[in-house]
């Protein structure tokens, strides 16, 4: 039985990507503290954060949501874990989760990083992953951190991830096998694959969360060009039946990098739009 | 028994997209001659062309290929058969068929081309491409000519395809069941998938063409950036492990789209460096 919006949007999230906050200088550039006031206003009952909104005021800012009314349902996200630009050490990843915590996040995401140096193909990359995983999940779990792996779209193969899909995240969650280890499941990066509810149907419990767009027709950048829930042609309600299919009953989490259309937009037409959407088509 | 090219290349095609010459305006424009006779120079045993370079003059420059010592390969491609772009009508699909057959050329390649019109996900835009399929592979049979699906990478969905790992391909194949369609198996659509060998494993005797090129670690454009083979993160010796495991033993075609690098190079020099990284790396 998948849950019913129509008349109840208590489940949507925003993650503020969808206002341009993922980048320097996009959006309107609203403090936090007026897009809790506006997710509050609105009734969307929870937010998601990037690191460089929250600076050293995690806690704070945390304490301000929840004040309003507003879970903060999660953090983007650990630095890359494998690939040429990803750290050494594991201090910045841990930074992440302590940041996660001070806000009282339950859930941190993970975008993998690209192919390490020298390796020709997937499966070293991903042995590595493993390991960096291994030593991460436990001091997350120490937090209270959930860790969610996205597997991203295969355009963002070389130098963004090494998880395609989520069989191949799940493939990664059972080599580590930490109960804090599960998935994100991404309609933009997912809508496309044939195995999706195969896959989802053994992670039952591992499913972290759910995001939110939609994959436009003609997408014209790999990055800043999703499309709103309804402007695209991702079968968004089949693959949320098999989100749920797998036990998740957590927030829906609306990102959308939209460079030239909704970033340009007053962010409260934005929340309206979303809010609308969700209870229309997701 | 993976087939050795480190000594001998004959194997080795240029499909012509390698010089540009799948857009106006793109490349040096040598004349379809001038490139014949690269390829006959340096030992470069086939050929695929695509269709704006061939015009009213097939059966001319088939003839011209193979008194070269140079054998047509392939012909890109149908126009789409599924979604907004492509023709109502069976005309055109019929034309190309009618070109690879004057050339002499063995495969068609077929693009699918995107979603539907007023569809979400994929399997109505499926269902209407096993219908078109149905069609034209017996207008292609009677003309000798095989149908190469070729799966593309997901980032292509929406406008270009509907079809996007071999597995994909496979089953429109299962569903049409004429002996004349297989699949193509191109490294820079399929490299990131995990389950390809799997899949290729069930293909025996359908696998009718595979391209040759490289997934660069930072790949800066969707369509126009592929990389020489060699330059980025595929594994190539593994893909044709699977490619050859299935019982392909064809041409192996070289395809590389590359605006700002190998399109701006000298033709003579860019087949030079072909032969090499074909017996080096491939």
């Amino acid at each position: 039985m998948v849950r019913d919006f129509t008349a109840d949007h208590a489940a949507l999230a925003l993650n503020t990507a969808t206002l341009g906050h993922n980048l320097d200088g996009a959006g309107a550039g609203w403090p936090v503290e007026r897009v809790i006031d506006a997710c509050a206003a609105r009734g969307i009952g929870h937010i998601v954060f990037w690191r460089r909104e929250i600076g050293a005021r995690a806690v704070q800012i945390g304490n301000r949501a929840r004040a309003a009314g507003v879970q903060v349902a999660g953090l983007c996200r650990t630095p890359y874990l494998v690939g040429r630009d990803a750290p050494l050490s594991d201090d910045d990843a841990q930074a992440s989760v302590d940041m996660a915590a001070a806000l009282g996040a339950a859930v941190l995401t993970i975008v993998t990083g690209g192919t390490d140096p020298g390796t020709k193909g997937l499966a070293e990359s991903r042995r590595r992953l493993a390991d960096r995983l291994a030593r991460l999940a436990p001091y997350a779990a120490d937090r209270g951190i959930k860790l969610a792996l996205e597997p991203l779209n295969p355009m963002f193969g070389g130098n963004r991830t090494c998880l395609f899909t989520t069989a191949d995240a799940l493939a990664v969650c059972d080599a580590v096998a930490a109960p804090n280890l599960g998935i994100a499941v991404d309609v933009y990066h997912v809508w496309w694959d044939s195995t999706l509810a195969a896959s989802l149907a053994r992670a039952r419990g591992r499913v972290f969360g759910h995001h939110l767009c939609d994959w436009l027709e003609n997408t014209n950048d790999m990055l800043l060009d999703r499309g709103m829930m309804g402007d695209g042609v991702a079968d968004l309600r089949g693959i949320r039946a098999a989100v749920e299919g797998a036990g998740y009953a957590g927030p829906c989490e609306v990102e959308v990098f939209s460079a030239r259309n909704w970033w340009t937009r007053d962010p409260g037409d934005v929340l309206d739009v979303m809010v609308q959407r969700f209870r229309q088509v997701c």
